[in-house]
């Protein structure tokens, strides 16, 4: 079995993947006839490919987020790596191989993440505080396990959102230690919240986003989040214009700290500055290490990381 | 009676005005002695007062927001005029002065700006957004009748947010006759609802904000009257993610046009494309002519308005 | 007839079509041939075209602008449509086509918009003001009844200044109602005025602008049109330092507003920032209309709109 | 005779000094008597000084831009230096003392400036060109002599703007001769219009600017230059579309290079690029002289110079 | 003894204060006398005092950051408290107090500081990194356990760089462990070496900087730092062109992430853009709880913090 | 011989070339054969050149950067010129050809500029200050006659850096003469060290840069230079506090002006302000010239120059 990573021209190789895009064309020729233009993936990389001959039985088997067997001839075309597929077939059960084996995704698998974010929950101590975070979290529902934390810039993959929101409460956990003045329920609070409406904002697929749901477009995770936390407040019977209330919608809507970034209010709590610097640190380190994993050892420098200014990292040798 | 704006040292004077604030103070002198250090107005200017032989039952009496009627000696004092009062006492009903009189507010009395607010608000076609924009209102209670718009930039007068609105409905009302693409209930909702959270987000009196509210710091009345809907909805029983009820809320939230002037979100609806023009022009527009009003007639520059980059406006002689 | 937005491969089809650009190039046969490579266009779009058998006859029969009758075929060539032209001919007076149906153009005639604006220019009640007015719009001559306003951002087509005037006239006359403060005069000549130099900025044919003149460049509009106040006022032998002249060069000059957009000086006069307001408020409504109007109806989203921020519109269902 | 600069309290001193600004103003005391509010100057400094017995000739005797002799007491008011008047009387012509010793000016008589800007203006070979400048120079008369170019920024003292054009024409006779590609006609002319309208943007006397006139606000210095070209060429019969004219135009329209700086075009001539930077460097390093020499030898750092992004500049010692 | 934040007209106190200002002025009166005006601070707060007989002994015995001991009255003068002392003398040692009782400083003692900070540094494994930031360490010298951060922005105290050195330490050693791809030398090198050069940047006296020295104006910390590295490395006998030597001076150059912010390059290497977050949370941070620790409880909201946008914190009441 | 700008399809030619690029590819063929895809060049410009059979000896002789003689047939290929090589070989000895014939180079010779550049070295009076300047001249050694002063801003070609200091050298002798506050010694030092770490920044051959060196990433030249004078600092046994290294130092950290153009201080030196712009000037002035040079005479706009805000320049016809 070949990583795509691993193709050259003019390899003959089999393998499995997962079909990303599929679209049906037909040729140019006289009479036109149908192919199927693929773009192949796997957690390496991924690669653009035809099948030349079409059936009506294809048509109806094959689909984008289809796991395949394909065997195939690698050449190259226009300066690109193209696969002709000779062979496909679906992945049958007794393939042993599964979806998540072929995107990009976090590290830690989902279901420790989501029992280490229930555990954080749990840990809150204002009982108030931990239903309106619980109600949230119940909002987004199952999405917590596996939708990413961006489009592009970071965490952008398979259960990007839980993993950044644990590593967030690693170190935010670390602050409160170090200053004992912020008040850990609503660092918690505030780190599981910030986010929670982006599963709504996005439409994702595989840690893949597609594309901004309508809301996500006109109203943005911020002021989402915001809304879910007044729909909390009213089902819990709260009073809206309480302390409590206000501060976690002030924390959330003040995470992106300057207006220029997205926030309409700036941090004024205590814990909404230091959520801020928590976010910043977490989401700008992860960018370096995704980017330090996906770059050759034998490269001295990274691509260009479009959320640090667009810099490349420097390997150095010491 | 003496207007403020007419008062000239070495004037002797008798007139109402209103105690706008009020400090009890003491002498540098052995004994130290009670003074009281007054701002007086009246819908002129205002000017500072001292009262130098103060009885207990005087501070029993007079507060700030007390009208009062004063006679008094205008004197200079390091180059500015102070009045040294000679005798005050409490208006009574029978001197026929009202509080409205002593303060700058709308051209158009309250009652007058809520009935045609009122009368657009019956007008709104789509039940729906008439109930949403109803419990807004209702929500915002009798502040409606009498806020300003803001504490410095413009309005910034007793009823002014009322009035602003009535203007921009006039407005509104021209631009959808004019482009009838333009749904007219989402522009009416519009300029009813963008500024609705407003008198929660300062605390006024008499048409002066003296500082913002702990919800207007933390949240801002952009998120706030978003909050509302989230509420009106829920209350009336609407889907949180119907498009009337993401529309009204991006229309709210996208009204200030630009992150950098504090709206999350850009407006992605022609409504609130028209709305954000709506409410620049009646701004700009309105500060131009409270300008003038305030700027003699023999001066042909005006003092610089902030609102327009600090630059003053010109008399032109034609 | 087909309209060009209707055009699919493999369709053959016969229409009358405007030669938007054509250029005569040579294949990469041996011997190398003579062919034809043209942009057809009507108001619904525009389509490539290939004709490639060419005589010296045709190459002195079509130009770019030549109305054209075509008999064609659609074909894909890389993933775009592109036609082979079977048989052309140059369009005949009995076909009873007229170039302004393969343009696009504003919604009222040409006649109708230079007939309002020159009802408002005779209703400007001071003589000096109307003087320069009518000396400038003498000045830039027919070129008013149909170029654009823009070459990309509003406005950009056929007659889309005149229209751009005649609304903003409209809104320029409600304007001077709500807020008798203002000049009328001055609004008039400012609205007629502001953008007049534009024909001369630009070199546009039918609506589509391919280039800005050398002036254009060197001098922009603004400053252009202040030079011909300078010229008018001379012409008609008034002084140059008078209150009127310096107005109305004021108003052109501030009408963008902010330095960086292209003003060199601020607004100070109430009808300057009342034009800019209204100038402001008729362009960007204008985009909206218009990419709402050229967006399918199925379509949730319109194309992102430059002149708004990049920002798409989003057809709300209610 | 004792320069303002060496008073120190409690010296008594006698003589020549100019009044900058005098008021009558009334004491606090009853009967309230009459006295003279006075700054003093010299080319040293200034300082504020009292008259209190004032007769009503007195009254009739002295004004601002009075050369006077004085006899005085100084104090210390507030911690700073004021002077009592103890006599005072007009200057007379056996006194031999003359305004403009007492005023900040130019290290080059006027008439040398002058001079000097007849020449080159002469050695410009384009007749055209010279008939243009000669107009322009014509029209600010004798204003160009005495007037400073600005009112704080730099050369802000009298004959400044004719001592920044003389310096300027240096350099760029230089620059000519380094870059012989630039034509020297296009430089000269461009160095003396440039800022030529600058006497009649700014209201001045002594050299020192007192405010800007209504067009210096409403058109400023660079359009007024703009318009005056176009008078030269109307008054001379030339084609105002021809580039000479249209180039002179530009040249001044853009030297400022960004809008955000003044300039409503960006230099698109290379005698306008270089004319920018020609303006600029003898601006820049003209501020940093003029503070050099108004700081005392013994200081390291001269005060903060607002055009140099509000830097000092320090006596470096090797 | 009474804290200074405590004293109220009209009291009477006794207690031991730094005298943080002294100037020897002259009555106004005749004949003028002399009198010290002082400003006396301790740890609490700081108030201006008034010595009216002073003899010639006084004048060699008072000194800024002399230790007294101060019997005095509180007065009122132009709205602000004013002491007049009645005795003064020196503290004596037999008083038991000491200098930093007095002023501002770290919650550490700088013995800890300096302690924990070479604990750190005998931790680097790699010995040229070692030397090289020991070498730095001992070029700063003992300034480093007591110098300020900064002049107001934040740590502006007493020991103030150490501590923030000690408190990003600990900061870095938990991200070191939660990422390890993150170099341990690195780190800790950058977070000593980072304002390594701030005691040769400014002039400050018990942590309150009175001015920058002449390198810090024409070279500023950062750049000195990085010459200091290139010192050290040749006094090292180091290759200056080796990644090393590079990596540490780019780590230092970059730590102010953007050139608006003081660094001539962004951040290239993972550990600094590590180190630009860690120094921003810590400082971020500090300003809040110093902020918090400086106002009273009774107080919702703090002073505004210039280093937070100058926002004021909200104590928020859950 | 046929200059590459002449070559137009189809001619057949014969010419002396530099090969720029060179790849060997394979054919798309069934068997695949080797082909050498070529970019020649010569002053005039370059071209894409195909050698379609290429033998083992070929891929031995032929490399980047080797001078050719060719015999060819130019081609169309996708509307780009595209030549087919008939014969190749080296260039001989006795061809007379040599490489800087066929590069962009600065109008002076390389030894020449370094004539210049040593006599103006060997004029500086101060010995230190020379010492220090021909320490970093040595260091930089022979890079200094040939290497670009930039990747593509300007004097992007053989010997720039030494031209555009050459010019700079000029050009600061007159403004010396002008201005005698100036420090002679310390513009033309600051003129020579200003970009002398620009060769060690950059990896370039004949005048055209490829890359930043890592150190030209990671520090930059302007922190680079710094550091060069400290190392000649203490390499003389120069007191690296004083003025005197501190000042060179300085010149050259604030040659940018701004942080956002790359300097960490802002200019605080009279001669760093006069180094600023007299290399503003120049490089702009250079930009201008070297357009101008490659536009034809033809064209009455050259191509947009992307250091003077993406403007073109015009060439006025007077």
């Amino acid at each position: 079995m070949t990583l795509i990573k691993h193709l050259q021209a003019p390899d003959e190789f089999t393998g499995f993947y997962l079909i990303k895009e599929l679209e049906i064309k037909q040729t140019n020729t006289t009479p036109a006839k149908d192919f199927m233009d693929i773009v192949l993936c796997d957690a390496s990389g991924q690669v653009s490919a035809k099948m030349w001959d079409v059936s009506a039985a294809d048509k109806e088997t094959f689909f984008p987020m289809t796991l395949v067997k394909v065997q195939g001839l690698v050449q190259l075309y226009r300066e690109r790596l193209q696969v002709k597929i000779g062979k496909i077939r679906k992945a049958l059960p007794e393939d042993g191989v599964q979806i998540t084996d072929f995107i990009r995704s976090a590290p830690i698998s989902p279901a420790d993440l989501i029992h280490t974010i229930n555990g954080v929950l749990a840990s809150i101590t204002n009982p108030t505080i931990q239903s309106i975070v619980s109600f949230c979290v119940a909002k987004v529902g199952d999405k917590l396990d596996h939708y990413p934390a961006a489009k592009t810039h970071h965490h952008a993959y398979f259960a990007g959102l839980a993993y950044h929101i644990v590593r967030m409460l690693e170190l935010g956990e670390f602050v409160c230690k170090q200053r004992p003045f912020l008040n850990a329920d609503l660092i918690k609070a505030g780190i599981i919240l910030h986010d929670i409406a982006k599963p709504e904002e996005m439409i994702a697929q595989l840690g893949i986003v597609s594309d901004y749901s309508v809301q996500g477009k006109l109203l943005g995770h911020i002021s989402m989040a915001s809304n879910w936390i007044t729909e909390a407040a009213l089902h819990l019977g709260l009073d809206l214009q309480s302390d409590l209330v206000i501060g976690l919608q002030h924390i959330v809507l003040s995470h992106h700290n300057l207006p220029e970034w997205g926030s309409p209010v700036l941090p004024q709590l205590p814990e909404a500055v230091a959520l801020h610097y928590i976010d910043s640190m977490d989401a700008k380190l992860q960018m370096v290490e995704d980017t330090l994993l996906i770059t050759p050892e034998s490269e001295s420098w990274t691509p260009m990381i479009r959320g640090l200014e667009n810099k490349a990292m420097y390997r150095l040798k010491l």
